[in-house]
């Protein structure tokens, strides 16, 4: 019964991965980094012909519900669910298990982050239904992507046993992001995934998962959930969510529960993490490099060239990331594109919130 | 008598190595590159001591003509020479050189480049005084700088015997740009200085080597000149320039001449050639970097790093030119900074002229 799927979108990131273009106002799932639609609504639209907006459930921050709704027009207004404060997707997942619950009991949640690449829609979308099915039979399920190179930025997950649902397996463990040699063994044993983070479970269990694992969490979405439909509920909210601990659905579910199937995603994907993974998910240009907007490139090879606004010419470079947006520039190695938080921790000293 | 030196300021250049701070309008020598006076500015207040404004002459391009006389406001209105197209300094040099004879047959010229750096302005002052009474005894001279590191982007000088005017020295030869095992060998050597593009000499006597060594150059500077306070004046130096072959003093005069004197200037000089010689001219910061503006460097070392506007943010960068200028960002290698031209010219193939 697919109308028992309610899409939970994980919109909540402030990340600061894609400075200069990612600032305070537009975090990356607000970005058109693809296409010249944003992450967000490219999450939505991908998964359209299973989950219609009507049970689509989208978690982000207070600050970024106006841009949303404008971007997002068909989306009922009580279906767009603004946290107060960040607190990690435990906290998240845990808000829209209650409102699909109070929506239909039997609710099967399909959790997407908000930020992520996929360049097979249909199969991406056959590969959800076949989670939701899974999970709608009681089990945890998540999806992996076969690795397609040695990926030291992902975690992954490593198989077990076959479930016997849906070509599922038991997932054996969860593996932290391995060092460059572990990651070239783990693309050979071949019964590693990249864990995508993607979730599927009924409401029902997860809430369980929750009062299990995390039972001070579970409390105060108890107390949440009955200030709910009154005027309590900001005031509750706000309160309840000061005081909880931050903490991720994987490191606080995930991780502990058993059980835990798996499904293996056959679509590219990409987290699109940095601005280096651009060259993942764009086509390439002549020598390896990716352009967005107006740049020229003599005498290069392996860049990532990002002219927002106006032009970016880069003359003899390799394997380097350069970016113009508002009114900065970020330039840094390829694989140094990750520590790009560290710059704007500097410009938060300096006071240089303007770039911020 | 240093009433009949006449300065001649060569501000012909449109040169397109300091793009993008340097564009169509705002050639080199109009840049506040180093303070927060133009290097036009700079080269004009260095000499005042020994030249006033009243015996200054300024060659430059006529687009420059209107930002020159709001840069120069005491220049008197005569003394701003402006070329319909550039010609080279040789042109340039003989048609202020007119100007000059026709205010004093007496006159000598200090012919200096607009967008020079000069470190100690006393020292610079008493060579450019020096050079003068040596020009006026009948020499051709030139100034030439004790090198103080193996430069191959100069043109050298090589001293020959004593002259015994002044510490001056003859010039036994100008020798091209060399190659680092040879600008090695020059250091070492002791008797190559670099060329700073400075010349002396009465007007009367560059007339007469141009006559004898460009004979076509003189013949059209003869037929300007009549014109020249008539109302045919704009036509003719206009119809006279179209027909010149572009050509410089060095290599139509300096190097065909005898006899040509040296001063060794024995202060701080460069020709700032590119973004990568603004670590010979500006104050490194930490790590051998140069910052001009709003700059966040992080875990770098040896760059060259200028936000015109805006922040530009490094990381991880080593031997960088970054500039932020305008709507443009240039991004290479220092020690490819003197290829920038090729950017210009690819920009202009796309014809993206809003950033040229």
């Amino acid at each position: 019964m697919p109308e028992t799927i309610y899409g939970v979108i994980m919109a909540g990131g402030s990340g600061t991965r894609f400075w200069p273009m990612s600032r305070g106002e537009t975090p990356k799932q607000l970005l058109r980094l693809l296409s010249d639609e944003t992450l967000l609504e490219g999450t939505l639209r991908r998964v359209a012909p299973l989950i219609p907006l009507e049970r689509m459930l989208v978690v982000a921050a207070r600050a970024h519900g106006p841009r949303i709704r404008e971007l997002l027009p068909g989306l009922p207004a009580d279906n767009l669910l603004l946290e107060p404060t960040g607190r990690n997707t435990a906290p998240c997942i845990g808000l829209a298990a209650l409102e699909a619950r109070r929506r239909d009991p039997e609710a099967v949640l399909a959790v997407l982050p908000a930020d992520h690449f996929v360049d097979d829609e249909a199969e991406f979308c056959s590969t959800v239904a076949a989670a939701a099915r899974v999970a709608r039979n009681g089990h945890l399920v998540t999806v992996g992507i076969r690795p397609v190179r040695p990926e030291t930025g992902y975690g992954y997950l490593r198989l077990g046993d076959i479930l016997g649902e849906e070509s599922a397996r038991l997932v054996d463990a969860f593996v932290e992001k391995p060092d460059l040699a572990t990651a070239v063994e783990y693309l050979a044993a071949g019964r590693y995934l990249w864990n995508s983070g993607m979730f599927f479970f009924s409401a029902r269990q997860i809430l369980a998962e929750l009062q299990q694992h995390l039972p001070d969490l579970h409390a105060a979405l108890l107390r949440i959930d009955e200030a709910w439909p009154g005027p309590q509920r900001e005031e509750v909210l706000a309160r309840e969510y000061a005081a909880l601990q931050p903490i991720s659905i994987d490191y606080g579910v995930m991780e502990k529960a058993r059980g835990i199937a798996a499904l293996v995603g056959r679509f590219g994907w990409s987290d699109v993490g940095t601005w280096a993974a651009l060259r993942e998910v764009l086509p390439r240009a002549a020598h390896d490099t990716v352009t967005v907007g107006r740049v020229v490139e003599l005498d290069g090879r392996g860049n990532v060239l990002v002219a927002e606004r106006g032009v970016v010419a880069a003359l003899g470079l390799t394997n380097t990331v350069v970016v113009r947006a508002g009114e900065a520039v970020l330039v840094c190695p390829r694989q140094r594109a990750q520590e790009v938080r560290q710059v704007v921790d500097a410009l938060r000293t300096l006071g240089w919130d303007d770039v911020l």
